[in-house]
């Protein structure tokens, strides 16, 4: 194919967005703009993903009235999350009487969530979509990793799953930040098999969309206020910049990562914030109210995934990525 | 929402199939349809796992080549599967330098695929896109139950999941079956909790999208030649039956279900098919033939899913289900 970026023409825009996070997320530069921050990071349940379930719920009602709908209005819900057959967005739609779209791009969720529905509002099919993602890093933790009970050291490559959930309301009318393009990734694997690298893993993921959008678009990095990736941490941003500046494409001035700026960094310590979660809390808080107040004008969204289980890593296989980007515009 | 049906008014049109199945599932009556027939469900791999991403890379690539084209022609891939993160599929993807996009519908996955690629083709952002899935016993049995190395008894409620897999190429134009409305389905939960009873979890979502479509459209169940579910099984058929039956809808001269037909079923053994690939292979191979003969003119699909994982199920939680429809015109 000539060009992997699809444009909407009816522009549809993101009219609002509701945003939660854990207490260690809180403590961050994105903790003003949260829309509801957890002192406690159950959430008043009983298991880790009842908690990440909860979280989603209370992101998708939250999006629907800031957008000053009701829940009928809404005709169609785009999520997904990490967990094994996406229970935390599966579990969510069960409290909502709304047609459900389950999505799997493990952390480029909320990129593929907002791209899916853009498209169903573009061509006319829906007026009103939610379109939500979250992560929990204990319950992320024991199924990918380890059980925090047994007190693993993590390695310094690491990256530190986001605790949180964000939703956007896509709307084919109304004021907002507008959805233009999306370019859906493809599939990448560079061989990594380091389960504790992900970043590393998901830079050539996220070079090969940003490659292909700016190729497709004939732009330049200077065409946009941010370019956003998800979350591939202090070292996998490192990677990125390199890969792109090795292709001809310089974007150092312009990139910056949800991982890196969602913790306070100390990479002895660990690389950053990942998960679903990660993009979705800092687009859907600090990046909607930045775009919102005028202060960005035009960011490349390109949020990162790892499509590994712990089967096929188990049974040897590498890492294979993808990377997912939508052009959000003031 | 007053409609949940949404309309496809360019019609996109799927105009190539593929499948692949195994040896038990080749004994019945979709032997004679099925494209490759596995002698062996290793399929010449090491795993269960390795076996079953084989299987979807094999019918992807059969529907791009018996569409006529070559891989880059083919503008996005749609796909799921039923093991955790959606290995099947991201590993298949890897093979395809093709945008990918991957959803989560358990064994809805059929339908779902469908109507996400019917929607980037009716708005123009798409020419090509594959819809692919698939199942195989062995890797659904070790995930979802238990190894078959323990052989534990089945109970009669159990059903068998199917080993195969299907893909349809859909288009913008070119001679086919279109695809003329999607009706998403909404999740439903009617409390059971036997994971070895999926027919009787899933039916109640089948009748809520089977009774949502004929309200919306206003048509009555003989509009159409087969109203087709994915994978209920006996047991669920007749609980379908009943179920819309009490809402005043009269179904059974039209219904049939995949799960149904896909094996020789004594109900005293088992209750018939299910797994993603239940629905994929009857629709790409038996369904397709007899609508391209004309045999068939109008069906609505409505491929059923459970969506339940180990983890909430040992959590104590039920089975949330979900049915997406698609109606396909010759």
């Amino acid at each position: 194919m000539g060009n992997q970026t699809i444009y909407f023409k009816n522009r549809p825009r993101i009219v609002a967005t509701s945003t939660i996070a854990g207490p260690k997320e809180c403590e961050g530069v994105i903790g003003r703009y949260v829309e509801r921050a957890l002192s406690d990071d159950m959430f008043g349940e009983s298991t880790y993903e009842k908690a990440e379930c909860k979280m989603l719920s209370t992101v998708i009602d939250g999006a629907i009235e800031n957008g000053g709908l009701s829940r009928d209005e809404v005709d169609m819900l785009v999520s997904g999350d990490l967990l094994n057959q996406i229970i935390s967005a599966s579990f969510a739609a069960r409290d909502f009487s709304v047609p459900f779209l389950g999505v799997y791009g493990a952390c480029s969720t909320m990129a593929e969530s907002l791209a899916v529905s853009a498209a169903f509002i573009d061509g006319g099919l829906c007026k009103n979509v939610v379109a939500a993602t979250g992560s929990h890093f204990a319950s992320a933790e024991r199924q990918y990793r380890y059980p925090l009970e047994l007190g693993c050291t993590r390695p310094p490559q690491a990256q530190w799953t986001v605790t949180g959930a964000g939703a956007a309301l896509v709307s084919a009318a109304g004021d907002g930040i507008e959805i233009s393009s999306a370019t859906l990734g493809k599939v990448v694997d560079f061989g990594v098999t380091d389960v504790n690298n992900m970043g590393a893993a998901m830079a050539p993921a996220a070079c090969d969309t940003i490659l292909a959008h700016f190729r497709g678009t004939k732009e330049d990095p200077e065409a946009y206020d941010l370019i956003v990736t998800g979350d591939l941490g202090a070292l996998g941003s490192r990677i990125l910049k390199d890969l792109t500046w090795e292709k001809g494409l310089d974007i150092s001035s312009r990139h910056v990562d949800c991982g890196e700026i969602v913790y306070n960094v100390i990479e002895d310590e660990f690389q950053g914030g990942s998960g679903a979660g990660c993009s979705a809390v800092v687009l859907n808080s600090y990046l909607w109210s930045k775009m919102m107040s005028g202060g960005l004008k035009r960011i490349l969204f390109v949020a990162t995934g790892a499509l590994l289980s712990t089967v096929s890593s188990g049974q040897g296989e590498s890492i294979p990525c993808i990377a997912h980007a939508v052009t959000l515009e003031r």
